[in-house]
């Protein structure tokens, strides 16, 4: 099954600010369950090895003993190529929504050449805004309505790993490019935002609100290295571009003129 | 999603001699989760209504509160029309072995007219063959391997339900944005050209192969008109930003000297 389906090896789960030891080991048994084989947990609240362990199971103990512990979450997503958020749907994220399956079929691709992250976000609240603005694409586990939407954490897991687990063998693989890492990704965000700052494009009251919808529209490509050193190189001709804003003319007639008496 | 996809109303889930006040709660939580709200529960080995009831939250309570008690499971599904059992791949049972999707995809015709059982097994073991002879046809949840296949009840009931939930919307095109008529990008990419133009992101000898790559990239994206209006508003943004060029700036100065004298 996963011949022409999804490198499972180069998908990773990531836990954000997880409450509970016990949620993080019947979590970590899930992604076993299906395959899922490394673990990164960022802040979490407390961690009990023991209780983790044994709610782990034997299935899923080599998860919570490898597991990398972080203490940001862009940190420990920034040498992956593609950020998955899982959110509900309703919440306060606008981008595009995927089910699990449509998420797995997009990765089957991906997976090839690029490490993924999967993440999950603390039991009661989810992922915030600010979270999922790491995220190249966001997954949403379907209920059957709005009322029946809550489930746990290791639901949430299994669901997502069984999709990846079954996505493949019917569609024929399109090549998709080498995407660049999410910490080059913000790196050239933070030099655009600059940039488009410079040039009032943004401004200080909808710039995180207006660059969403360029990263938005980026994400829907996909963005590799190359296009990142291209829109590196936009940005500082932008930047460039504004080195003789009236302020920086008059500045240099006052120059002139004292020059001249 | 349920237009042409399983009646759910007609699905009912069996659990068949559970050990765990707890695990009934939390399996009738994921049924409701998934849409599936009858509940029949054959020799409990205890009841604790007020722990199912809890373990169910708000979600599942309906579920436990309305739930059917049987002592025999031939009597429990004998009204049914199809029953289904569920079971490990690598048990006693002989017989052909859906995976959920397969199962789904069987019962999107079989739910107009029948009403279907689904029958889970105790946690531990499983149905016997006696039981799975009842059964019409059986499902297996995949995993990544045989070490990694014990999954608990709830966790099975989830699976299973998700992809009734799921059933008839595979076929589903993934919602793609309505994108922009190739005249509205045209012009779009002359006002974008025009503007890199003027700030030497582009100059004439490259501009044809630069703007090229940048098609490319917002081609992978498909631009909708939403996206068009941005990028015409970051073109007009740049524009701007070069009416103070030191050229426009020394002539400034240069009108400035002839006032002066």
């Amino acid at each position: 099954m996963t011949g022409n389906g999804i490198k499972l090896e180069n998908v990773a789960v990531v836990f954000n600010r997880p409450q509970l030891s016990e949620n993080i080991g019947t979590a970590a048994r899930a992604a076993a369950n299906m395959g899922l084989n490394e673990l990164i947990v960022v802040r979490p609240r407390h961690l009990d090895e023991e209780i983790m362990l044994s709610s782990a199971t034997r299935i899923g103990q080599h998860l919570v003993r490898e597991m990398t512990i972080c203490e940001e979450l862009s940190d420990s997503v920034a040498d992956f190529n593609y950020v998955v958020g899982t959110t509900a749907r309703h919440g306060a994220f606008r981008g595009p929504f995927h089910t699990p399956r449509e998420l797995a079929r997009e990765l089957i691709d991906v997976s090839r050449e690029n490490r993924i992250a999967i993440i999950f976000g603390p039991e009661r609240n989810g992922l915030t805004t600010t979270e999922l603005r790491l995220c190249q694409a966001t997954v949403s586990i379907p209920t059957a309505s709005p009322e029946t939407s809550s489930i746990n954490l290791a639901q949430a897991v299994l669901i997502i790993g069984y999709e990846l687990l079954m996505a493949g063998s019917s569609d024929l693989p399109v090549q998709k490019p080498r995407l660049a890492p999410a910490g080059e990704l913000e790196e050239m965000y933070e030099h655009l935002k600059k940039a488009l700052l410079d040039i009032e494009f943004l401004q200080d009251w909808n710039a995180d609100h207006r660059l969403m919808s360029l990263k938005r529209l980026f994400n829907r490509a996909g963005l590799t290295h190359g296009d990142c050193n291209l829109l590196r190189g936009l940005s500082r001709r932008i930047e460039n571009s504004v080195k003789y804003r009236p302020w920086v003319a008059e500045k240099r007639i006052e120059e002139r003129d004292q020059d001249s008496t």
